[in-house]
């Protein structure tokens, strides 16, 4: 089954990608790898959540901000390529997790993001990884990820 | 016009390239992708600012401090390539930002380097980037950027 | 020398190589470059050390904790590739230290790893590197490290 098939039996629409709002771009493509921007949880423009772990965010919230944060994600892959077909393999996700005092739960939160690029891609979704806390983020968002991505070459 | 002739029509001179202190190397080239080490806003050899955003510097101060530390990247390009002009693209840049409890204003400060980027090369000069909060950089830094390149291939 | 040889001379036994409790893999090759998921201090499945740098750990165990994380790193690319004498060049390593409010010596901490990797492999494991502060690290573990090496083509 397609990702794109595999989107739609899990009842998931694709946000609007993430538009830079600055002087930078979504995503950057050398060769197959495709880098791309810090993305956070948005939700039709919006934050759908504010705030840290540890203090005013539980880590099921947590996860899914981070779930919400990897589809902007791959709004910007679809957005590159025309298809999430296009992607080979998920490279390497980095979740930065906005951490108050002691919280040191990033893993079970970034595991949002993870969850769901297996769910999408298989084996193709098994990625390397890292979870780390942020002091602050932009916007008071509660997680930044930052996702590497192979493409298929084009023929 | 060439990125070193926009230097001089901009006034730039670029600082002297840090050089490493420890066991790491300024930069680091696979293919044609080069890795620059992390770089601090130093002019002459020391840090032109100290502080966090939030509490001891302005957002008009990190975003100098920013485009001071790009600076230093590019500093370590030239010192790499032998000039600027033999950057095909710039991939992507993290901006870590020394943030104050509550401060979430990281992407403007790290536009200082994103709007230079785009002064000196253009289309070309349009990245992927990150903009995050850290609890604390070295020596009391504001800012410490993360960038990769893309080279022409040598003939 | 080959790089397995120099271990043996510094009697350094690596740990097994952590095994990830979600939906990640240690490592994901992507053409020559090889990139690691973050690495915590481990040791026999425990962490040697907990806590932040500033406030329960000196640089010195701080030191002792990034050597040990970076070993742990080094399993990984060794059950990846079967052979450490497989890594062409060490590329980025990229340090992460739990810091509390006011140390920001975290270039001193991630020596500890960089240290190792010239020891290791001389010239070619002299890489691009960053030192940051991080607010929390999953587990209280005082450091956590990314790296990305570079590998020999298989014949």
């Amino acid at each position: 089954m397609s990702v794109e098939d595999r989107l739609g039996q899990l009842n998931i629409v694709l946000p609007a990608p993430p538009r830079p709002v600055a002087n930078y771009v979504p995503a950057c493509q050398v060769g197959d790898l495709l880098f791309i921007s810090g993305v956070l949880p948005f939700d039709n423009g919006q934050l759908r959540m504010k705030g840290k772990l540890g203090r005013e965010l539980t880590i099921q919230e947590g996860y899914e901000s981070a779930r919400l944060a990897l589809l902007n994600a791959l709004a910007i892959v679809k957005q590159h390529t025309g298809a999430l077909d296009r992607v080979k393999r998920i490279v390497r996700l980095t979740g930065y997790v906005a951490s108050a005092s002691d919280f040191v739960e990033q893993p079970a939160v970034v595991n949002g993001a993870s969850d769901l690029l297996v769910e999408l891609f298989g084996d193709s979704g098994r990625h390397a990884r890292l979870a780390l806390g942020a002091a602050e983020l932009p916007m008071h968002a509660p997680v930044e990820l930052e996702l590497i991505v192979q493409l298929h070459e084009m023929n």
